[in-house]
């Protein structure tokens, strides 16, 4: 027993000196890299395309596509937005990890690039247990996935920088209690930077922008 | 390197033998039993629900329900619907596994009950890989999550003995194209029993509850 505890504490060695080695890549690079996460179907793709849709004049940005089949659905529709993106197929697995975000970052030139959004693979477990070299945790919650999601799966709000409750306009034909929802985010990470928005009418994208924006100024001083 | 898929390769088969025995204890009891895998907010819990209220007179339903937290709301909703539930708690684990329902089963008094539902970690990628000792599976998708599953998660589609389209309530507000998402599970489990439903009005539960009794009969002949 002792010796299969050595290997999976190997593994997970490595994968933190790879997320440390795409991070410095990254930092020499003044890109500003953000990790989406999300259950299946909560909108990680229309919301980086609204996002794309309102980038300020010379904000230029990059996507690294996760997904579980070879299927480049989301990924194209990057692309036919005019930005560079790079699909990851990871085979089944159920997490996006450093190594292979790191083959990934070699398809993309890092000049031309100020910010950069990894989509992670569609599930609420396995990604927050994985460091990719990112600066910025993101996870995005819908509203029809119910407003319990922060009480049955904490582990993943617990880690991130900011959270955005997707889909508010689907809010009339639903039961969901923001006060619930947010009581229990507030719970396991007080004070978290929180967007409510629709991806698909653009509503509450405004303050998103502007702190991606920050950020972005940041990364590059 | 050898050593290594040496030992994974007997974790698995022992959760094979103890999904084996699971099974041996279910039909003993002549009990039918069903693996219910979702998406995180699909409506597992809500579907169940709607299920216990349509239950036909005499047909006794027992609950395992899987989380990834110590939680129990899910089950609280079970036990205040006034059936026998039991939680597993799989301490951030992204499935089930035939042990966990193992030591859940012997929770329940089997005799007492005809239909066992498995509500399994919302996670549309990891709970495919494990069996549990259950006589079918089914998998529930929501209209909101997008018609475009089928394709970024073929896998948990192509085990699966039943499909149920969750939320159609909510769908004159979404864009969800029926026949695309439909061609795609085609693809994927050519044939595939599915049954479109709202679990919060109740509509196309008829069909469903249909299968569920032709099904517990069958188990019990």
């Amino acid at each position: 027993m002792k010796k299969r505890v050595e290997i999976v504490k190997r593994i997970m060695d490595s994968n933190e000196q790879l997320a440390e080695q795409n991070r410095q890549k990254l930092d020499d690079h003044q890109v500003f890299g953000i990790n989406v996460m999300a259950s299946p179907g909560a909108g990680k793709t229309s919301f980086i395309l609204q996002t794309i849709s309102r980038l300020p004049e010379g904000l230029r940005l990059g996507v690294i596509e996760g997904d579980t089949a070879p299927v480049t659905i989301d990924a194209d529709k990057i692309t036919d937005a005019g930005m560079p993106a790079v699909q990851i197929n990871t085979g089944g697995d159920c997490h996006l990890d450093a190594n292979m975000v790191g083959l990934a970052i070699e398809q993309l030139d890092l000049n031309d690039i100020d910010l950069l959004l990894i989509e992670n693979v569609g599930n609420l477990i396995c990604p927050a247990g994985f460091a990719l070299g990112n600066h910025a945790n993101i996870v995005i919650s819908s509203t029809p996935e119910g407003d319990d999601k922060p009480y049955k799966y904490p582990n993943i709000y617990r880690g991130v920088d900011v959270l955005i409750i997707n889909k508010i306009d689907l809010l009339p034909y639903i039961d969901f209690r923001m006060d619930y929802f947010r009581e229990g985010v507030e719970m396991l990470n007080p004070g978290l930077k929180t967007f409510e928005v629709s991806s698909k009418t653009g509503e509450g994208f405004d303050g998103w922008i502007e702190w991606l924006q920050e950020k972005v100024r940041t990364a590059q001083e």
